[in-house]
């Protein structure tokens, strides 16, 4: 049972003057002053555009200072930092704030931690295609723990944006396009960045992002508008939040996006009705960086004021760095134009967390010597060893892989010799030099291995080119959108000339997003996609490589077969005229109906026969059963999906939609029987009154080793 | 006023079988048979993947026969034929119903005439460019003398679908993507359609279509998937529909695709709800083609009779060509699956049309002589020829244009030499060779020219070149969505070829939608957008090259910049982080954030100065006036463009939306004054509970030229 601090709460408010109160609100980003006259922001538009280096950035860092506005700080003007990484200055600050403010309420640490802190696991997208709750918690969890002994309290993770369009930049930072895949990976994030104790000093607060439908985001733009009914917005978006929510998550971010017109971070539609009436969510809401302010630029409020009245209103209890609130709220109150009550309960949601925390108790959590201890422990590598594995996808395979020792390999392309590039977008606290790339690997693993230019590639003695392509890390995450998701005509230049040696051309792809590369299906041998892998990035390529894993991944994202293809998915819902061979289908006129690679998709060593399903009602739903034999010579992983389809319904229902899954390791030539069991519950829709209905009639169920490649069967309701 | 039919309709009914009702509701598609044994769908695919050549499918055709279920017709199984346009097979077929039939009552035809029937006037999308509703009156005028001379009632016309992505193939049938552009050209299309009298020979019947969203088809693809708020459907996409029934549009045809899961052709909310009960419509609506048993497919019926019974509770009056009601409808009845009232409901929309026709009096309205007489007359080859110089906007000018008198042309491209693809897309009744190519008008005209082969131009003697580029009639239109919306490598390749030769090169573009030509934009001397121009193309073509005639059209569609940008258009809603030069902002990586060309752009031969924006209120609206000059030193015509801007509303607005136009002539260096009355009426949006509002506050007026180069002035409202 979760403690209840509501006296404790009540009693605090009372003491608290309503600049303290304001103080609680606010989320301070420090600032920095140095040796330069732009500011930061214009600096890291600097580094993206490339008028200066990374190197000349970081010297530029070195010399600046943080401004961490500790007279304000001892005011009780702030109730927390985003952006601290440093065990050390977290509790200088919080000595601060417990000792020399009037009240002594502790500071909340937030930071993002969105797949590793030092430890740098595979971009989430990446992760997600393990199709394994119990890794994703895992990882989670050492996140946490390293996070948490760095001084972080929360971390504004997971992202659970449903993203079906692949232009868009945070593709990399969710699970994908599926809703039920989405929704149990946010749930199994919350519990493992969460633990099962928030008291514990390794406890990390989750933060639940983007709500919602940012993912959505229209011609996947970043930022930009998101617009749908009611119902696209409780069947493909909603859940995974409902879903966090109920796993624990005890903060939630509203997204930078309106929907529908209505700006998420002054929505109390979705702050108020939906998060706290609807799903009983009792933690804190946070703003993205600045959305407050934003508002202004988004022509909902007339100046901050009004921005920061209409937040808080809406149920917006913290205010990340825009200082709206800091700003305006005392007034707004003194004027009457907000009510003491409202800033009360943002003020109470807060302090919720922190006693939950038990930052009054124990309000430094870590020390020099913890963090010093924490980070980068071999466990922590085994299992980013494992989750990069576990993620890497095999796309295609022409009796290439896995290679046989002591074969000679022809590295290729910039990503196969770069580590800070293995660690993918939004892993800020990550150092480059402790990734693993694929020529340390080979190196430190005795590969015989010649690492060539370029340009003299076609010159060089090897058995088999491995060609590392596909984007830097820069290309995918927040504001990394892509008009154009194909392959810089570069690097299909580079894979030409490989094949033109007449070697075998294996390419490794590192991406963040999926990329439209139907050349490079159909003219290389092999393709294993790699995503930005993380810290052991080389280490578990190669043992992908050379067979000692055998690939297990399948794709949570859909590959389509050009830009002007997205947003294309697999739960797509009919039409009255379905595309094929027909002219008048639903399809293009210049682009095959199929994407490259369909959800779900992903290749082993050894191969999966799929046989005798079966479907029964029972009480509580349709039992489904198949038999799923390993019919090679390898030992491997299955992850085996199980798809709906309600074939007639009051509103036009998706083709195919993911009801349940399991992964099973099956021994070479054995065979097994898995069984799922679809609960009715599942097999509903929102119809046009927004009422949840679960219709009669009939259904198809679907199991297979992809959302193509299915057995099928049936069934009456 | 309009006549009531109410007394003769009811009387009518109550002389009717159930089987006769049923037969009113009966669209006829003639079926084809003959010397072939495919069906007439898999010929015309054959024809369109190139397994047979047009050639040899017309000869097929010719062979064919059609068969009009002349039995049913007489049993009284038929209330209209789609697809006929000859007098003398209609007239037949009139004599079979009003004396053979039981009852008499006249049949009523339907006809694609989209954009003239042999007189074909420019795409729907290039015509809107003219900004002149007279004109776009004008030509639907003359469609119907021409049509109705054939035999034709009712063309399935105007198609008010807004459409903002480039991919979608029917953007070429439309007005493009503005909303209030498309009501004025949809209102004004009704009207010419119709006349001021529908008893006359000459008029013919306005179906408006698709009702309703089908332009927001997801990711551009025909026919598939519309999901949008129900503020986003009120503002961006009903308007056309309604602006269109006001004009005194008598007939509506659902869209194929859903709306929100519901497919539009069963869709009562539309049909009944907002067409009647909103906007007050006793006209009839017709499905489009075999859209009712498509019902099924779609996964919203379980057969054909469940179909039949949605549609026709629905509101859907007609089937057209599916059968769904012929062959179930009067055993619902009977089974009392269906009430009568019902299907006399049905029956009324359809024999008051039929009676507002004056069929009952006159059911021959044509006659092989009138027929013979009314086609492609001298006067309306003059409105074909103005029609197609209002249409083509001149989107580049490299001091080339005008062509000086006497100048060599090296016109090259197939498109300068092919006179059915003049004709564009749903132009069935054309036939290519009435059609004005570019080399036929050289001809005609004496233009010194030649006309070269693509691969042999760097030899020839000429002046200037004039590439006809862009894309194929098949190419836009329906189901023909493209996923790229870029020139073929072929095309660049000749551009750049005639570029080293150092000579000017002006682009032609034939085109059934926006193209991304951002490379065309950077590197030739000229760009004249022609479109799809109809049968005097060449001519037109001409007049604009040698500057007879001053273009002044203006793009109704914004030009992406590439396949993956769209859909793009000008008035987005902005968001809190609007595209600019900072990493952190709406746009891509990879792409500019602006499209090659905007919404209202288009050059002039002159030039034209806009100054003294002047804002007032007056009691009815924002009165607005600005000055423009001529300041160049040849006669002009100007689209002059204001926008309104809603600053801070509590939905977030768009960025510029156009609120009113004009279109004046100007002659050289001459200053006039322009004013806009914008009604407060049409300053408003949907508030999130679905009341129009008009929200005080500040606001913005833009006019100028195009939708980005504009004088502003704010004001409070």
């Amino acid at each position: 049972m979760k403690k209840n601090y509501e006296n404790e709460i009540q009693s605090l408010l009372l003491k608290m003057t309503i600049e303290e109160k304001v103080g609680q609100l606010q989320q301070c980003g420090p600032s920095l002053v140095g040796a330069f006259d732009v500011s930061f922001e214009e600096l890291v538009n600097m580094v993206f555009d490339g008028r200066i280096s990374k190197a000349d950035f970081q010297i530029m860092m070195s010399t600046a200072k943080q401004d961490f506005h500790e007279e304000d700080l001892r005011a009780g003007k702030i109730g927390s930092y985003n952006g601290l990484n440093d065990a050390k200055k977290a509790n200088e600050l919080q000595k601060i704030a417990v000792t020399e403010t009037r009240l002594g309420i502790p500071l909340l640490f937030g930071y993002d931690v969105i797949h590793g802190y030092l430890t740098v696991t595979p971009i989430p997208l990446a992760e997600s295609c393990a199709w394994e709750p119990e890794l994703w918690k895992k990882t989670a969890r050492i996140s946490a723990e390293e996070a948490t002994a760095g001084g972080v309290h929360m971390t504004f993770a997971p992202m659970v944006d449903v993203a079906k369009d692949a232009r868009w930049g945070r593709v990399s930072e969710g699970a994908g396009e599926d809703v039920l895949l989405s929704s149990i990976y946010g749930a199994a994030k919350v519990k493992g960045f969460q633990g099962d104790d928030l008291t514990k000093e390794d406890a990390m607060v989750a933060c639940v992002k983007h709500f919602t439908g940012y993912g959505a985001a229209e011609a996947g733009k970043d930022y930009n508008r998101v617009d749908m009914s009611m119902q696209r917005l409780f069947e493909e978006y909603l859940p995974p939040f409902e879903a966090c929510i109920k796993a624990g998550a005890r903060a939630v971010m509203p997204a930078f996006n309106d929907i529908n017109g209505m700006p998420c971070t002054v929505n109390s539609w979705l702050l108020t009705d939906i998060l706290r009436g609807n799903w009983g969510f009792d933690g804190m809401t946070i703003s993205d960086a600045n959305a407050i302010a934003e508002c202004v630029t988004h022509g909902i409020a007339e100046n901050l004021a009004d921005a920061a009245k209409q937040a808080i209103e809406a149920g917006l209890d913290m205010d990340m760095t825009s200082n709206a609130y800091s700003e305006t709220l005392a007034e707004l109150i003194a004027n009457g134009d907000v009510e003491e009550q409202v800033l009360d309960r943002a003020v109470a949601d807060i302090l919720r967390i922190k006693f939950e925390l038990g930052l009054f108790d124990r309000p430094y959590r870590t020390s020099e010597e913890r963090e010093k201890a924490a980070m980068l422990k071999p466990a922590y590598r085994s299992l980013a060893i494992e989750a990069a594995e576990k993620s890497i996808v095999l796309l295609k395979n022409e009796n290439v892989l896995p290679l046989k020792n002591g074969v000679k390999l022809g590295l290729v392309g910039e990503l196969a010799n770069n580590r800070e590039e293995m660690t993918g977008a939004w892993a800020i606290k990550a150092d480059g030099e402790d990734c693993v790339s694929l020529v340390d690997a080979c190196k430190a693993q005795g590969i015989n291995f010649i690492y060539m230019a370029e340009d003299t590639v076609t010159s060089e003695d090897c058995d088999v080119y491995v060609a590392a392509i596909g984007e830097s890390k820069n290309q995918s995450g927040e504001a990394a959108s892509r008009a154009s998701i194909e392959l810089p005509t570069e690097q299909i230049d580079l894979l030409k000339r490989l094949i033109e040696t007449g070697k075998p051309v294996i390419a490794v792809l590192f991406n963040g997003r999926p990329l439209a590369i139907p050349w490079v299906a159909d003219n290389v041998h092999a393709i294993v996609e790699a995503w930005h892998p993380g810290v052991e990035a080389g280490n578990a390529i190669l043992n992908i490589l050379f067979g000692i894993i055998n690939p297990s991944a399948k794709l949570t994202t859909t590959f389509p077969y050009s830009s002007g293809q997205c947003p294309v998915y697999y739960a797509h819902i009919n039409t009255g005229r379905p595309g094929g061979k027909s002219k008048f289908t639903s399809k293009y006129l210049d682009t095959p109906l199929e994407p490259v690679y369909p959800f779900g998709y992903g290749l082993s060593y050894t191969t999966f026969l799929y046989s005798d399903l079966q479907v029964r009602k029972e009480q509580e739903g349709i039992r489904v059963s198949v038999k799923v034999r390993n019919t090679g010579d390898r030992d491997g992983t299955e992850i085996i999906q199980c798809y709906i389809r309600d074939i007639v319904a009051k509103r036009v229902q998706p083709v195919k939609q993911l009801v349940d899954f399991t992964k099973i390791p099956l021994q070479a030539g054995v065979e097994s029987e898995v069984d799922f069991l679809v609960p009715y519950q599942a097999m509903g829709y929102y119809d046009i009154s927004m009422n949840y209905v679960i219709e009669e009639g009939e259904f198809e169920i679907f199991v297979g080793g992809n959302s193509v490649d299915c057995l099928s069967s049936r069934f009456w309701l």
